[in-house]
Parts: C-alpha cells; sequence; structure tokens
C-alpha cells in the first residue's frame, strides 16, 4: 500500500510539489522529450516548472495547454508526442499509460484549528476519515486530534482507483464505504467530495476545511431535491444524448451503449455522443433534448446549471426509465 | 485530377449532401462500427443523419460531440474507436488517416445574381476564380457569365491540401498565386478567404456572396494596420507562448520549434504549448505575455479580439523578431 510521500520541495500559492524528485526521475530516464501536465489551479506555474526542468536535465519540454481535470484525464497526444510524460498535481489511477509520472501536490496548511473546529459537530466515538489526495498527508494528524479527545478515528483501504487509504476521489468514494460508521469527517475544500460521501453512504457527514478552517455539516437533501427536480424536466425528452468521455479515465463506452439500449427500449431516440471537453455550447448544437452523461459524475451533478437540458448520470436516467426506485437513487460512481 | 461530385443528396438548411453515395460506401465496407463528423453549421442535422445511417446500413453510429473546423480537424480519437469514419462537409486534405470518408457539402444556392452584380466591379478582361469547397461546383457556371461579358476566367491547379481547381482554404491560396492575373473572383462567404487571396496574391479581390448576392471589393489595409497593431504591442513582451495544435491538419511542431529557437536567440523565454482548440481561457491561466500560433491562421487572424494577450502568426513573430521587413509581410499559409 503507497503512504503519502514527504513535501519537501517547491511551494506555488498554497501547494508543494517535491519537483526534485521529478526532476530526478527525468534524468535518470534520460528522456529528451519531457511533457508537463498541469492542473488549472497550477497552470500559471507551468511555464516556471518547464524551465526549472529544462535547467535541471537539458530536456526539451511542452506544455499540455488543454485543461486538466484530474489523473482521469491524463493528455494521451503529448503523451505520443514526448518520451515521458510529468502529470502534476494528481494521485496516479490504475491503468493509465506507461510513460507517465505522477507527482501530487499537498497543500501544506495546517489542519489543527480545522480539526479543533470539527470536534463539537461529531457525534459518535468511532468516526470515518477520508480526505481528498492533497491533504491525504494529514489523515495521521486527524487521527492523533480526534485520539486525544477520545475518538477512534478509521480510515478505509486503498484499492481500485484510489491510490490512498482515506482518499476519495469525485468520482468514487470506495474508502468510506469500506467503513462500517455511523459519522464521517472529510478533510479538505469544496463541497462536492463531502456530498459525496453522504450520498454513496447515506451517513452524517461534517465537512472541514484546512484552508478557511470552516466546518459544516454536509446537508445532501438540496442536491436531492435538484437531481429529482433535473428528472423530472427529463420526462418528456424524446431525443438523448448520451456522452461518452474521450478522457482515459472517464470514458464509459459499455455503459453508454447499455444507457441507449435502455432508452430504445422504452421508445427513446438515443444517440451516442463521443467528445473531450463536455461544455454547454457542444449540447446546443445537437438538438437534443436531455442528455445521459456517462463522463465524470460532476458534470452532470455539480455543473447541471451550466446546461440548458437535463443532464442525467447513468442511475438517474435508470430512475427516468423506471428501472430504478428513486428511494434507490445511486451516486454515480467510477470504479473501472 | 478531381472533380466535384454532383449534388443530388439530401439538404440541410442551405446545403445539400450526397448521402446516398456515403450510405453505399459503408455497406460496401460492412463496417459495424461508424463515426460521424460534422462542422457545426451541420450540428443539429447530426442525429437525423446518423439516425437515417443506421436504419439504410444496420450499423452503430457515433457521433462526434467536439466542434470540428475544417477537415484539418479529423477527430482521431473517434477514428480510433470506430471502423469508418465518415466526416462531412469538407474535401480530403491529402495525408488522412485511411478509414475516413470525406463527404463535402454544396451549397445549393445559385450564383447567377452575385455574379452579375460582380461584373461592373471587375476591371481586367483575365480574372482569376476562386471559392470554397462548398461553392466549388459553381466555377464552370462562373467562367460562362463571364466569357458572355468578354472576360476570360482562370482557374488556378489543384495540388497539396487543395483538392479542387480554383478551391481555396483559410490556410492555403495556392490555387490563386498559381496564376498570373491582376484581380480575382471570389465566391463564397464571408471575408476571410478573399483577404487571404488579396494578402497572399497582393492583387485585387471582388468578393461575390451566392447567398446575399452582395459583392464587396476586398480592402486588406484595416487588417494589415490590426496586425502591425498586434505586432507593436507585443514588443515588451518577455514571456511567449508558442502555440502547437494537435490537429492532423494543423500541427506544425517543426515550425514551432523554429519560432521558439528564434525568440530564445533574441532573449525571449519561449515555451511550447501543445493543445487541441485555442480559446482565450487557455492562455488566460498560462501567465504567457503574447503568443505565436503555428495552429490554423485565422486564430491569429481572425479571433484576435477574443484575446487579452497579443496573438502573433509565425511570419509576424519573424518580423516582431527583426527577422523579416514589415514590407515582406506574409500571410501564414500551411503546405503540408
Amino acid at each position: 500500500m503507497a503512504s503519502p510521500p514527504s513535501t519537501d520541495g517547491y511551494s506555488f500559492g498554497p501547494f508543494e510539489l517535491n519537483l526534485d524528485k521529478a526532476i530526478e526521475l527525468i534524468r535518470r530516464s534520460s528522456a529528451g522529450r519531457i511533457g508537463l501536465q498541469v492542473p488549472e489551479g497550477l497552470k500559471r506555474a507551468a511555464p516556471s516548472i518547464a524551465q526549472l526542468i529544462i535547467e535541471k536535465t537539458g530536456s526539451e519540454v511542452v506544455i499540455s495547454g488543454d485543461p486538466c481535470y484530474g489523473a482521469c484525464d491524463i493528455d494521451m497526444a503529448l503523451c505520443q508526442e514526448t518520451d515521458l510524460m510529468l502529470h502534476l498535481g494528481h494521485a496516479e489511477l490504475r491503468d493509465g499509460p506507461d510513460n507517465v509520472i505522477f507527482l501530487e501536490a499537498r497543500m501544506t496548511t495546517d489542519l489543527e484549528e480545522a480539526a479543533q473546529n470539527a470536534l463539537p459537530h461529531l457525534r459518535s466515538k468511532k468516526v470515518g476519515i477520508a480526505a481528498t489526495v492533497q491533504h491525504i498527508h494529514k489523515l495521521d494528524q486527524a487521527l492523533e486530534i480526534l485520539k486525544d479527545h477520545g475518538i477512534e478515528g478509521l480510515v478505509g483501504p486503498a484499492g481500485g482507483r484510489i491510490k490512498y487509504p482515506g482518499q476519495v476521489l469525485g468520482c468514487c468514494y470506495s474508502t468510506a464505504k469500506a467503513l462500517e460508521v455511523d459519522e464521517f469527517l472529510f478533510i479538505g475544500t469544496g463541497q462536492f467530495h463531502p456530498l459525496g460521501i453522504a450520498l454513496a453512504t447515506g451517513k452524517r457527514v461534517v465537512a472541514a476545511d484546512p484552508i478557511s478552517a470552516d466546518v459544516s455539516e454536509i446537508d445532501p437533501q438540496p442536491m436531492l431535491r435538484r437531481r429529482f427536480g433535473a428528472i423530472s424536466r427529463a420526462m418528456d425528452a424524446r431525443r438523448f444524448a448520451v456522452l461518452v468521455s474521450k478522457k482515459l479515465g472517464q470514458r464509459r463506452m459499455k455503459l453508454a451503449k447499455r444507457m441507449k439500449a435502455l432508452g430504445e427500449a422504452k421508445g427513446k431516440e438515443m444517440f451516442l455522443v463521443y467528445l473531450d471537453n463536455i461544455e454547454p455550447d457542444r449540447l446546443l448544437n445537437l438538438g437534443v433534448e436531455a442528455a445521459v452523461s456517462t463522463a465524470c459524475p460532476r458534470i452532470a451533478l455539480d455543473d447541471a446549471a451550466k446546461y440548458r437540458i437535463p443532464m442525467l448520470t447513468p442511475p438517474e436516467f435508470e430512475v427516468l426509465m423506471a428501472e430504478r426506485e428513486w428511494e434507490e437513487y445511486r451516486f454515480d460512481e467510477i470504479y473501472e
């Protein structure tokens, strides 16, 4: 089982990157052409990082200019164009290409204040702990703080597309689902991941943000109402696009074909649409009345307001087609 | 030399497509999985065309959901995912993948009125004629009308990435440059192609729009002033992105490396950036002060206003680096 690497390295805003390790690996590989892919939050640092690699290794560097949403989103064209690719900010998924070095970013902000603020919100003596990869190195500190207050912290196992114990991805909550606890403490920023834990496990989730030290209890009901609304709005749609992502870690063609067959069996017109970045104008022009997205679940769940037509996840489409009860609503996860 | 196919077929707005031919070719190939790629102007028709192919051939169809800007922009991921791809709307470039059928769209609007309107604007007795592929089947009619009025029409040869005599692409004006004439009659819509002819040949261009029947004489001076302005604005930039397109027919890595070396020799920081669709937000995040685009020339020349930083074509960057005189300004063309 992998243990989180140490964070001695270079700082970029709140992120720390162990670039010395990357430079060492590049030197050892004697690759002449290096690809550099970074998420949007690190994009401004890309030219400086490229410059550092050029100076320290003598290699040529080509920067990926397309947006990057995760380790699911490897720039395959750049992989083909270069000898070795350095993918920054995300933990490796399994089944990626061979010539990619993943170098995770660590957020250096201290957990102490956020964890202390979380304590009064916890109700159980046994709490599941989960974090996104940028904060995964803080799990031990969180366990200590809980222990000091008589609470047992539990961390679920890595496996599949999850590299570290306790890590969650927007599309995968297996570490949380593996635990038998009544509540979770999530360490990280944003509402999407803790909402995912709440919906995937059906349990109470307290989210502690190490940046702001804010703590909140997650209420999945508003999102569930919105999703029920989206399903209701799709009720009269006759023509559906089934979206399939070109991104290596989001490509679920088999699932898409199953959704297509399901819709057709119920008399709907279903079209398979293959695309890279899913954006509103892509769908406007296609003239469909609703869409089922088999790509990253955030597209339907987090970005719904950007789209003029209802966009459903596969389990939501099953609800619409009366193949699944609303009471069995399932958060869309990717295990492949 | 190819001659334009006849246009008996299916109509989609002002476009006609010989879908029977495509269906025949698909049947003959016995391909089970068909990719369908269409330009934005035909996107709304994509589901209906997909349905027709499914009904007539029994094949499975996957629609390309990404934008499509030309035959330079083959959806390679979809090519890999399917047995045969149908690419609509554009004439084939050379050196494309093997499993693509190109089916051009023809605009069915009559040329008569536009050509008659153009006659009083022509000054010579020998006029070069050029058109975009949607109107290429009207060249004979144009030649007839000119002949009836004592004007000899000349049509330049196909070759390279140009499929038909007299055809121009946004990135290639070889059919016009091959002619020794003092003026050109352009048949088509929009200002970009006739501007390209004017800048690539240095000759007078009269543009006749078959849709509106409007005729205008092209004045390249406003565009040249804007380009001079862009070069001037880039004068103080220290850090440049050299953009390289991932699109098969726009990928000019060698040229990009030459631009990078040229800038570095003059003390600039130059970064190679590899990307698919070039859009403003892609560059905002990179933190560069100017860009050189080796992709489709329209990105720098036609879309400049969309970008906050100056975006130059390679010949313009040569002017900036004092490797080319402004008097030798050259329209950026792609011959590869």
